[in-house]
């Protein structure tokens, strides 16, 4: 299996993607105010990693809002049928079925339990909402 | 425009979204232990939700997989030129985006930045973690 994200840093320097010295002295020289003038924190190299950073945060931002209006209907839905809110089986079952993406895709197991019971307790408080709604 | 999500219920019944009166008896039978014997959190409607909530969540965790790879490799080039972790203003810069695209895609702001935070209090940790190892 590969790298896993995120899981702690890289063990040893493989060489292959780690930042060339000629860059790394001209960063320094520009955080030292030197002649190049660069800002310190917008070279190029950076500025690519940022603009896939921005790329991908906006398709998380709406596949969240999709998400969202999934679980609206399902919190009328539970509302109007008098259901809880939360469901503490269906809430383990996606537990185990992330984290088993997150191992497939190189990603922290522990880290996919948090982000889901992060967002897990955001439905469950409008869910809650929802049901003192109505 | 139109709902946003999260945030709160609907402000009245437009009756386009409700739970037919049918299938709330049905449910309300099978709360009961009634005659159809229904597991009470898996009638098909729910289930449908549910299947397109787990498909939403598989594309989350390998869009976080790719964004955590990246960052990743932002960590080692941040430290390996001996800047710090964090940066405020890009930190900044990109919560002001993320608010814009989650108005735009009716995903509740406050929750966009509280995502953004949350995963970016992750990131920051695991750069300080690189920085110290290397």
């Amino acid at each position: 299996m590969g790298a896993r994200y995120p899981s702690g840093g890289p063990s040893g320097g493989s060489g292959r993607r780690t930042v060339p010295e000629a860059r790394i002295r001209q960063r320094r020289t520009a955080l030292r105010g030197g002649s190049g003038s660069v800002a310190a924190v917008s070279d190029e190299q950076l500025e690519r990693y940022r603009s896939s950073i921005d790329n991908i945060d906006a398709a998380l931002i709406h596949l969240l809002a999709e998400r969202f209006k999934i679980t609206q209907e399902v919190g009328r839905y539970k509302a109007a049928a008098g259901l809880p809110a939360a469901d503490l089986d269906r809430e383990a079952k996606q537990v185990a079925h992330l984290r088993a993406l997150a191992e497939e895709s190189g990603l922290d197991p522990v880290f996919s339990e948090k982000f889901l019971r992060f967002i897990v307790a955001e439905v469950i408080h409008h869910h809650q909402r929802i049901a003192e709604e109505s």
